[in-house]
């Protein structure tokens, strides 16, 4: 086991699966045509509609950012309102991006206390619809796994998206971490979002694999009307798009994207365990590839003297740190560095 | 011969060279701290301050239109006029994307006769500095080669600088095809750009063999201080940044941006004697990978059938047309299949 | 005469009619309902219903320049094209205002040789429409009178109109001038506005008599739709709105806006003939309230002498000046400050 | 005392000051230069610094919404946070504006529990400075008064103002009623304000007297050197200005400020000692011209049928009431009618 091995820090410190890099090569055949007109492309929509079971557009970005903020430029006007997550990534490692592709819609903090949020305290804050002096509600963004390292059962999203028809807010889902939320979860990739009541999906690769595999999924036809035209113009329609398409395609196939995050969300239980055992007490409970506690100080002490890299994080309370598991990270490897401690 | 090797519709509907490729390869090693705390992007930016022979600031984006448009925000208040070509790729070909990442500013678009810009004109149309009712000159963008094909000579651009100093516009670059200019001139890379009065970059490699190689280059350090905020909202920072960093390190390896781009303009050349020969005109001297010509109907007809690909050109004039060349053209190849038309 | 009578700087260089500040008096009664739900708004809707034959919707804001903006605002979107004459005021004196309310559409500027808009450039001009890579037409913008001080005859309007209709652009007409430009023509407010295509009207009364009385006329009713919230949060809805509506209301009682604009109208023509006598030359026909002509330096020193008041004007062409005339200006004075010289 | 004494919906239900309307007629005098170029508006910046004792420059505007988005326009960039009470106008009741104005950046609604901001709470928020994932804080808006009704003494202005120097944020008040809680405070303007630290003021008049009254007042010159731009491209800038500094002018001459909002705080007093006789719970202790309060159901039932009007605000708590008394309450004609309940 190499040091790198307990780089906690997040999922996204690691490379590409092999898949994804000979994927790459595999594209690199002659001329094709520029901007998502190639045939990889073409696959990847027709390959995330048998996995959705559903009609879908599919818009390939850069980052999990421009998906998200492209998202939410089409479910809420300038004046609109979205409602997320105290410490939703949008809302909080986002730099304002989401305020700068709505051109200034209003993201109304949530407390969602249990790592989730909560359908009576978003009916609660609701307010002031059809009013002209009020930003008007507009829409709801989840985060599937949540951001505090939570999963949301379908019928948990059920009951957001009945709050949704009833006040007319459109329902996003950052699925940043989507393959690890499905493998910890017995339910479809349909049942998980639009069979739930979610308009349009962040589905995320890089995190899970990829070198920059992300797609803006978008299941309610409406909402993809105007996306080819705020893609093109933030700068996201990649000229070669085929690498990044082919990239996704991979990540699919043979199940990669399943097998990588279940190697992720087994490497967090152990690393769960391992910590409860030396004296951690978890700030929620761990359900897919993210460890929030609280450690004792000697704890920490030790496990930044023994190579542990990972990130303080305040929300989780005091002595709070966050350790994010990777495609890469191995519970074996974990345990046995736990157990030297 | 392939038939795809007579695809002139755009050199970014090529692949990526091969070195390109190997080089994700070697940088899938192991964890690395994310959005650009890297080492390859730390060896980007030196190699970049060497090959410019100045201190600089790089900001590797994901496309040549986000890496114009974050140019251009720092170069004008959203109440700033920039002036450009008419037929400027910020202005007609990005959907907008410089008036979003501006705040609004407003491109003034110049006629640049020659398919260059012409700084007698570019004075004229400087107009209202400090009067309240008028949006303020703020900025001038050129590009290298230029939007017709053109290459501009450091002491051109030095000239259009003068006008920019004086009126205190700051002066950028839009290198999509920079290297394509490079090697057209007998001129250094500083003297094309700082020293010839450029405060900053977009410097582009996809175009010329990398996957998604672009990079913000900023001279003047003054307007590099809110870019890494404006790349972050702008969901144009990677996380797995070092597979981005290290496309251009590749590309600058060895010179392949050079000897790929000599063999873009070499097999431009050839084209364009080919057809001139065939009864073409040219709406522009070829000075670098592009080819704007008219072509006899017959002409055209002949070559559509013959199987080249590329798109017909109203601003080139009646029946006018373009070719674009890339790396992987071949002069002979074309000179071949032109003589058998 | 006093001296000021010779100001010919703007029409919005003098102060009000009686008749508009009697009515903010009158309005000054008791309590009522803020935000425009009030008696006055309610019945200057009725009553500019009454004048323009038709339903419609009216949005009262605080300046012309506020109500070009929110008109663009919902004719484009973000990454729309908005078609104007290259000297409109919204492309050359609202300081960005335009791109601003639409978060960033392009104005196209046209020449416009003769002082008004050229449906065959238009036509020229229009491009890109559906593909991604190109900001989409969207929007066709005139001035009545024209930035020229010329009339478009209802005819004229429906040849632009067409060209708007084959293209799909939503059709608006900044009307600061508006009632300048009707009692030029033999045609009612309908026929010069939505019976000639226009879909929403910019209607000034500040430079023909009032403190400050603007609306936005909105004749199509789906462009109605958003431009409560958007005005609202431009910061231009008047709490106490009655005295934005009453003295709109007052300006169109006993036809005051017919009978100000008429003596703007006929000082102009003075003026203008005059100054030919006096060896000027006109750049364009004097249509409405607005004299623009090249004067022989030797005249134009006179003038300043003579306390004349009035503004270079280089889009006039060399030595060029404009002179607008008002409400307040009177031919016989200006016949003999003239005839002094 | 008609019915409409008893209208307590807002101040801005009511009409202007015999004073102001007078100040109109005499502005309207001749020619004057447009766009604030005018004696008016020239001798408003003289006196606002007379009565603020320091260097100020002050741009007039139609709105109190405008004034604080203009003013949080240049203390946040786009990707910058601005911290406010979760009740502040800035937040609940401008649709958006502040996000409009600034292009984008964040209102961080804080808690308040007491009807002010708490420094504590806002050290506590303050978060990510330097780190580009989060949006920047930048800024810190205050209502004086409190958005509900409390006066900040300006120990507790410096209070706060100190965590903004600290944390190098700019800070704002928004005066809307200004003279409300400077009549209710033992201090100068000066002690108000700059003295304790507040970089620039929204100066309210049209809730206490005038038609539309208000400017932004800026105390920090570095703050003041965009605002001529914005808002002119904001549609703000009134071309006959002179009738809104005079405005302004006459609010301030003799007093006419001050005696105003005594009235209405008198109102407020009674009205407020006349609830709680009634049964009525105050919200909060009652300082300026604001009283909410929690009402039996009985008693709202019976105010309702004498012709109270006011509006139901559940922020108040349940059962919870806003009332406001204006410059036209009358003090005894209040406790009359409350009298015969």
């Amino acid at each position: 086991m190499t040091a790198s091995q307990l780089d906690f820090r997040s999922d996204n410190v690691w490379g590409a699966s092999p898949e994804i890099l000979n994927a790459l090569s595999q594209a690199n055949d002659g001329s094709a045509a520029a901007y998502g007109g190639d045939d990889w492309t073409c696959r990847l929509e027709r390959r995330l509609a048998e996995i959705f079971a559903c009609d879908l557009s599919v818009f390939p970005v850069g980052t999990g950012s421009a998906a998200n903020s492209l998202a939410l430029s089409v479910i809420a006007p300038p004046w609109g309102v979205i409602y997320c997550h105290k410490q939703a990534h949008v809302q909080v490692d986002e730099c304002g991006g989401p305020e700068f592709f709505t051109g200034g819609a209003k993201l109304l903090p949530l407390e969602g206390r249990r790592g989730k949020l909560d359908s009576e305290e978003l009916e609660r804050a609701i307010f002031g619809a059809g009013a002209v002096h009020h930003a008007q509600p507009a829409g709801l963004t989840v985060a599937q796994a949540s951001e505090c390292g939570r999963v949301y059962r379908p019928e948990e999203l059920r009951v957001l998206s009945d709050v949704c028809k009833a006040n007319k807010l459109t329902f996003h889902m950052d699925g940043a971490r989507f393959a690890n939320a499905l493998v910890a979860l017995d339910a479809t990739p349909a049942e998980t979002t639009w069979k739930a009541g979610i308009d349009l999906l962040s589905f995320g690769g890089t995190k899970n694999g990829c070198i920059a595999g992300e797609a803006l999924v978008v299941f309610n036809p409406r909402l993809a009307e105007t996306l080819a035209f705020r893609r093109k113009r933030a700068g996201q329609l990649f000229s070669k798009m085929r690498f990044f398409s082919a990239q996704l395609l991979a990540y699919l196939e043979r199940n990669l994207w399943c097998s990588n995050a279940r190697k992720a969300n087994t490497a967090a239980a152990a690393l769960a365990q391992g910590l409860v055992q030396k004296g951690a007490r978890l700030a929620f409970p761990v359900e897919a590839n993210e460890v929030f506690a609280r450690l004792p100080p000697a704890l920490a002490k030790e496990l930044n003297e023994r190579g542990f890299l990972f990130y303080d994080w305040p929300a989780a309370g005091p002595e709070g740190y966050r350790f994010v598991t990777s495609f890469q990270s191995d519970a074996a490897a974990i345990e046995a560095a736990l157990g030297s401690c």
